[in-house]
């Protein structure tokens, strides 16, 4: 690549990241058009291009050059470009250590097996997706190698994901939840919800209204956004000014409306960081569990609150006044907020979601561990969703197939959403503190305080502090249970 | 890049082609994301990314490992291994002519004056465009500069689009194709049509329905095709297995159905070219003159002729009842065959189209010559109009601001369109003689044979002809207005 070099180092560095965003931003397009757009003969085509833009972007990011300009530049002292030098040195660091085969091998290996994970999943054949699942196994262990100094192998997966979070850190966390989880839900077993009043079937056209509504109540404009349905919904923000959400809409039931909300939020996060990082690696959210925290604030804090539904239910009453012109807004509230033991962790409630992530976290280290078998694989996660959740799991489709992380080879990501759980709390409550109860302004279909205070305090910083750095900016304290704990206790006990 | 060494010279040669098709590919769906789906805020970001990919390509592509690899193969004999060697031959010499510099400015004008240009035609306002369009010609003589030897400068231009076509070449069938034209012209206008018949209202969705029943008789399937609405119509095909048409619709005409019909003809020239000769520049169309020459035979050909229509209008009063019940099938086939001299070019019929084409042609080497001065454009476009058309031009909106070819400095790329008419009448005698009159077999809404003869005649080799080869491969013959005109006397006089 030819960039200037009479231009300062740090103007040097910021070009070639600045190109490498560019890379990143077309793999970005080439994504979502593929889940959104692109007609499914175009696949094989598709895959050669993303690959190819990706070893570029690769490439040309481990190279000596940036590697040398981190050296030059390391005692950089002005806040955002100490930030932006910390952040490339830890990803370069981190990239190097990966063998530019190994790396083609695993991007070559996602794409092999997630197109297996699907036939596997339509048909409900583990059998078939054995191989595939043993094959990023055996990548994994070869990629943990690459870092042959972090004694506990799942903290090199988690690291991916969230910056300083150990495994130890998470045992400690989820126990603790688990703990008041598990006797939460036995006692709302006890008292089945009817659940027959959120069954519809409530138009598509409809929902898709009601979704509109919503957003462009938090804050949506045409101009910046847009949102599209696919299978498996998903946000995505290939450059400044363009925001994708997605959502998957059933007409048996409501869940695109939550689907589309939680994509708000990681929408919202990216949207909101600061222009002037863009191009950068700092311009973008600083982890997983801060972007699921984000997510899962717009989508239960807000979305499953009764101010927000005291605004909003006459609307969609008014959408869907056949269904739901005999239902009160209390017994709604009461329908979409019911703690009821699934299958399928995407469509779980807030108190058993927590326990779906648990049993992934625990079989992912099993599964590296060798303590379970791939093949035993269904037989554990079956037993164990009836120890947990008292449910029969019927087939693997609705088992052990039903999430798409494992096939692209995301071990250590899972454990991001509960995370997300717990930390949407501890910031809500920094939240509820500053700028008291919001439930009267969710009431008039107000989100704009809200709004600018997470804007003010997490999103407009990009990646600019590591996520424990930010937690403690924000809240005060580390990462910590016992406000989300409460939160499920005062809502659900 | 990193291609592996060991294998051989038209291995490697063909790895770099594969790595610079992917590039492309990425490129294609920038292209086709930031006129279907993007959201318009994302602009700016888009064109650096687009910048970026362009220039990593180019550079790529020029670079000396490149033309040691051509200089390694000047002498494969095997058939589609020459042809491959001699296009990228030829586009590596052009494109190292170029200075990356200079190639940048390009770039960077284009992204620049086409957002003027949508502008500067919104509110009719040729002053603002000027200096855009004088920048565009200064950019264009430097161009020109690179090809010293290249005797007449616009020779240079029609080069990038119709190899071996010469200006004089143009000029000839040009003047030829005019002397015929005016006073065909000039008869129908003393017999002017009732247009009113063709107003409308014709909802959209009832014009969609009508185009995807029309594509899917043509041979469009919803695994490999896919069509959008966007303001200036195209097709393009990122990879194999991955046709994108788009068409335009407006509910105050039929043309979105004739636009679809032209976009499939362009469509069906790609996704016919044989997958061997994907990631390679042998895999697209063979210049712009024989690709239009397609678009014109699937939409005036087909698309306007008796037999298509006695297919499909039934079918079309079933979509529009209101509208239609009352309109005989030939008032209707007489009324979209209407010639009746109009403002813009895209809405031309089959005789006046030529002259739109004359005119723009005439003007480009006039502004290249400094005959005609940028701000001088609008009076001579205007008195034009009305010389040839013997319309009126009420604002520069529906006069020199119509197009957007300018803007992006596709100056030499109108004629194609007036050559592409002159060609599929050729190719269209052709078919005649293998396969007699057709009009029977479309008036059962059958097109695959026709599809098949085209397929087989020209689809399918890609690139592997240059344009006057495969016309004459095809034909017989080289380029020869004569067809043309007489297809026209015995349609229109």
């Amino acid at each position: 690549m030819s960039v200037a070099t009479t231009s300062s180092p740090l103007e040097r560095l910021k070009a070639i990241l600045g190109e490498i965003a560019d890379l990143r931003h077309a793999e970005a397009i080439l994504d979502w058009d593929s889940r959104v757009s692109m007609p499914p003969a175009g696949a094989q085509a598709r895959a050669e291009a993303s690959a190819t833009l990706t070893r570029l972007a690769h490439e040309q990011f481990v190279s000596d050059e940036v590697g040398e300009l981190l050296d030059e530049l390391s005692s950089v002292e002005e806040e955002k470009d100490a930030a932006l030098i910390r952040v490339t040195r830890r990803e370069w660091d981190r990239s190097r250590r990966v063998p530019t085969e190994l790396a083609g091998e695993m991007s070559h290996a996602n794409g092999v097996a997630v197109a297996a994970w699907d036939e596997a999943k339509a048909s409900s054949d583990f059998a078939s997706f054995i191989p595939h699942l043993e094959r990023q196994l055996e990548l994994k262990h070869r990629y943990i190698e690459c870092f042959p100094e972090t004694e506990t192998a799942y903290d090199v997966l988690l690291e991916d994901y969230e910056e300083e979070m150990t495994t130890d850190q998470v045992v400690d966390v989820f126990d603790r939840v688990k703990q008041e989880l598990v006797p939460l839900i036995e006692r709302h077993r006890q008292r089945p919800v009817d659940g027959t009043l959120l069954r519809g079937p409530f138009p598509v056209s409809g929902q898709r209204e009601a979704g509109r509504r919503v957003l462009q109540a938090f804050g949506y404009e045409d101009a910046t956004w847009r949102i599209d349905e696919t299978p498996h919904p998903f946000a995505s923000k290939p450059g400044v000014g363009d925001i994708r959400l997605t959502t998957h809409t059933d007409e048996n039931d409501l869940t695109s409306l939550f689907s589309t909300m939680h994509e708000f939020g990681h929408g919202v996060y990216e949207f909101d960081i600061d222009d002037g990082f863009s191009r950068t690696p700092l311009g973008r959210g600083t982890s997983s569990a801060i972007h699921e925290s984000q997510s899962r604030t717009w989508e239960n804090l807000v979305g499953r609150s009764p101010g927000f539904w005291h605004w909003f239910y006459p609307q969609l009453q008014e959408i869907f006044p056949e269904q739901l012109a005999g239902v009160a807004e209390g017994s709604f509230v009461a329908a979409i907020n019911a703690v009821q033991p699934g299958l399928i962790r995407g469509d779980a409630d807030e108190v058993t979601y927590g326990l779906h992530i648990i049993l992934r976290f625990e079989l992912e280290r099993e599964l590296l561990a060798g303590t379970v078998a791939v093949r035993d694989l269904p037989e554990v996660w079956n037993t164990r969703m009836k120890e947990y959740l008292g449910v029969d799991v019927p087939d693997d489709a609705h088992g052990v197939l039903q999430d798409m992380h494992w096939s692209v080879g995301m071990f250590g990501y899972f454990p991001t959403y509960q995370l997300g759980n717990v930390i949407s709390v501890q910031i809500w409550e920094r939240v509820r503190a500053d700028l008291g109860d919001l439930q009267e302004q969710f009431a008039r279909g107000e989100f704009s305080s809200l709004r600018e205070w997470l804007r003010e305090q997490i999103y407009r910083h990009g990646s600019t502090y590591p996520p424990r750095e930010l937690l403690r900016r924000v809240t005060g304290s580390d990462l910590d249970p016992e406000p989300y704990l409460e939160y499920l206790r005062a809502k659900f006990a």
